[in-house]
């Protein structure tokens, strides 16, 4: 049923998004610290979920998990040149320590390229010790001017992969790994979030990188959210930390390296890609809590019968579903179905006096809000037919995002149907203008290149800004 | 064997500390950030099991998990007056964000009780809305002068649990379920390590708690580590904060609250229980890797049969036994027999030709080093063999931990019989002095009252110090 306190996506999106994140508890500001939030159980929980499906997959590509300081002395953030300029204007400063003033500040890592860098500096001397395959849960600090929570805070959490390697066509297959085996895959597979795999332009690429991929999704406002980034950092991290290593041949080289992370961000994507305007929807692979069954009786001799069946009605759930029994006394259950609906569980059962009696139980699809998604479902193998429909919600939320992408994507072939476009969602454009045309369509337009698609014809065109002939095309869109 | 790298116990208990963890690759001095070390992956992997075990216990107790904030407004520390003398000597303050001078601090948490209560006193406000019962995994900074890896840096991993609840008893009850299901269960059934369950005396407790609890274990040289804390706060953060709530005849009344916490210090205890002058000695129940097969083999004829029975012995572990197959080329089967000895891996299986004809494996046990921990076994039922090995090693090291802490324990009635004791470990001893007669022995002998043991007769006895009749009995011992 619609909520009072949720504003509705047609009239405010942004505030729509404000209101899920308040009212799913998943995050409160924390006023009194700058720009940073505090993660609510319901918002922890899922991004624990993420954690272990995204572990799972790190490993599972021969990384180790490892753990590196939260402090990176000052200098070490100026010795890349590029990434001084990305990131020194944002750092927080440590500048004093058990009550005296330091003699050299320290910056809270807003990444970790620099400080991993001196250390993989005195951790590879042959090419024996390569490759490097390293990745740290850590939090992170930007200070950033505009925070909206999940999306961009100050502190946020994530984990930074960080790799060393002896060539570039190995660092670039890394890269690649990362990007196709570990997000791409958690990205479709988990969170059902249709995502397009891409290049970074020279504009849009990581500080201090020599190449940068991407995942790019689209929200229900047709606008881009990165979703995660793996970054093919060439020898420019090596040279500014001298990571080298003694070849084959015995000659010294500097190392190729790697970096690639996901965030907490991520929970931002997954709200804005299939919650509504009745609360979050999580698809069932990522939902801490994937079916709440509540039972519903008015006195002690109903309560008894009822529960007798709820009791065997779940005896074998555990291990096979994430469940909760929602037997709170103190409350009615449409005011439970209300908080299990804002919370965005998968599934809802009802179990009540006349379902005993039937030998059936109620059974409510988050994804399917009202009549449609409601059924009466026999007793009888109830759990296998739980099973099995979580599994078609998970499908059928990755089929409505897709959709909902094929629909707000177009073809461009003029400046004009470019920004006619971006209204609605993603433009896809031949392109062959410098990063200086990037910035004045980015200042006219608001858009900007999300990627250089991966998946992309030979097919020659005409670049839709500088008229030049080009093969190239790219996805132009508005981002958060 | 015995290993040159390694400083033996007997020589130098501190430096043979310090080899192991160089040796097993478990960390190393991050020197260019004062006090902090690096966490490498063998270390990092035990830390991540610890996590796990813990954390399926705290959730198991009824807690969720969640997120505050690194950083705390510098005011917050000034609060709580004990919390003041106890933290704010020792903090690193961020001064400087975004290329501006902030006009109040932060502080990195050194322990979260002031952030928390500020967002505890938000959250609070009927007892309807009570307990609250929360969690948080995170990192912590204390600018300590002495550092020395896991047992003291400067930021350490840790989890903070904290609680709000509406009466002492309560909060007492919240308090001793942490200590003994939590905390003791999991030192003395996943770590091996047997603990004893005390209170603190007012000099020792938490700096703003009403009564602080521990558990303490002893290590190898007979000295004490303090291995997990679980405090009643009482309701002095809930004044300093103002957690107040309307109670159920109408009355607004301040929170009781609770805070406990283990950390990365617990890799230290674990070590120092455990480990010996060949390397690491992991309990099973804890090892990331539990058993490493060695196949061997001289030429391609051998590897070919030792590798195809290593198929079809090992077919059967996954999911059973965390194991790895050490099949690297480039070593010697010497060589890898140090290794996994030095990284603690329990269980050892080696495969050769011979094996492969007399349908045996051998199988050597890391916590007995020599032949006599080495058996034949046969290859038809290795894998229950191992399960109920592994089982016998992790009960053999908590039984050999126990009785070294019994033989190095004993009761002492005077002064001198006390001083002569700590130099061999545990000294039990009635006591009914003063802050001020605990700080004086302290001056005298460097040994502090780690605890009085909860479990404990009423038995009348004379005062070790002042003479006085007293029932209390107390622990006192040198601790890290």
């Amino acid at each position: 049923m619609p909520k009072e306190t949720i504003t509705t996506r047609a009239l405010d999106y942004n505030q729509w998004y404000l209101d899920i994140v308040r009212e799913a508890d998943l995050a409160e500001a924390a006023e009194v610290v700058r720009g940073c939030i505090v993660f609510k159980a319901t918002g922890y929980a899922i991004w624990e979920m993420m954690q272990r499906e995204l572990d799972n997959r790190i490993k599972a590509t021969g990384h180790e998990n490892i753990y590196f300081p939260l402090l990176i002395p000052k200098s070490f953030i100026m010795k890349e040149a590029e990434h001084v300029d990305g990131f020194a204007p944002e750092v927080a400063e440590v500048t004093r320590a058990g009550g005296e003033e330091l003699a050299e500040p320290y910056v809270i890592r807003p990444t970790s390229e620099t400080i991993i860098g001196y250390f993989y500096s005195k951790w590879v001397r042959s090419y024996r010790d390569l490759p490097l395959l390293y990745n740290q849960w850590c939090n992170v600090m930007r200070w950033e001017m505009r925070t909206r929570p999940f999306l961009r805070t100050a502190e946020f959490l994530w984990q930074e992969g960080h790799t060393a390697h002896v060539d570039e066509a190995e660092a670039e297959a890394e890269t690649l790994r990362i990007l196709f085996d570990v997000y791409a895959d958690f990205a479709e597979q988990v969170m059902a979030v249709p995502v397009i795999r891409g290049l970074k332009t020279e504009k849009e690429k990581f500080p201090g990188a020599l190449r940068s991929y991407c995942i790019e999704a689209m929200m229900q406002d047709g606008r881009a959210l990165q979703s995660g980034t793996s970054h093919n950092l060439g020898q420019n991290f090596a040279r500014a930390f001298d990571i080298t290593f003694t070849d084959q041949h015995n000659t010294i080289q500097h190392c190729w390296t790697t970096s690639w992370g996901v965030s907490t961000r991520l929970i931002g994507a997954l709200i804005m890609t299939h919650s509504d305007d009745e609360g979050l929807v999580l698809p069932p692979r990522l939902a801490p809590i994937q079916v709440v069954l509540v039972p519903i009786y008015k006195n002690e001799d109903e309560r008894a019968k009822v529960m007798e069946a709820v009791d065997r009605l779940t005896a074998d759930w555990k291990g096979r579903l994430r469940f909760k029994v929602d037997d709170r006394d103190n409350f009615t259950p449409g005011y439970k179905f209300n908080e299990w609906e804002l919370k965005g569980v998968p599934i809802r059962v009802e179990v009540g006096p006349k379902d005993v009696e039937k030998g059936s139980v109620a059974v409510a699809r988050r994804d399917m809000p009202g009549k449609a998604g409601k059924q009466f479902v026999p007793q009888v193998g109830l759990t296998d037919y739980l099973l099995t429909l979580l599994e078609a919600i998970q499908v059928a939320l990755f089929e409505r995002a897709l959709a909902f992408r094929s629909d707000r994507t177009a073809t461009v072939t003029t400046y004009d149907e470019l920004k006619a476009q971006i209204e609605r969602g993603f433009a896809l454009a031949y392109w062959d203008g410098t990063t200086e045309d990037e910035k004045r369509i980015q200042d006219e337009t608001r858009a900007t290149i999300r990627c250089i698609p991966l998946d992309q014809s030979d097919a020659p065109g005409i670049c839709v800004y500088t008229g030049r002939p080009t093969t190239r095309q790219v996805i132009f869109a508005r981002a958060y």
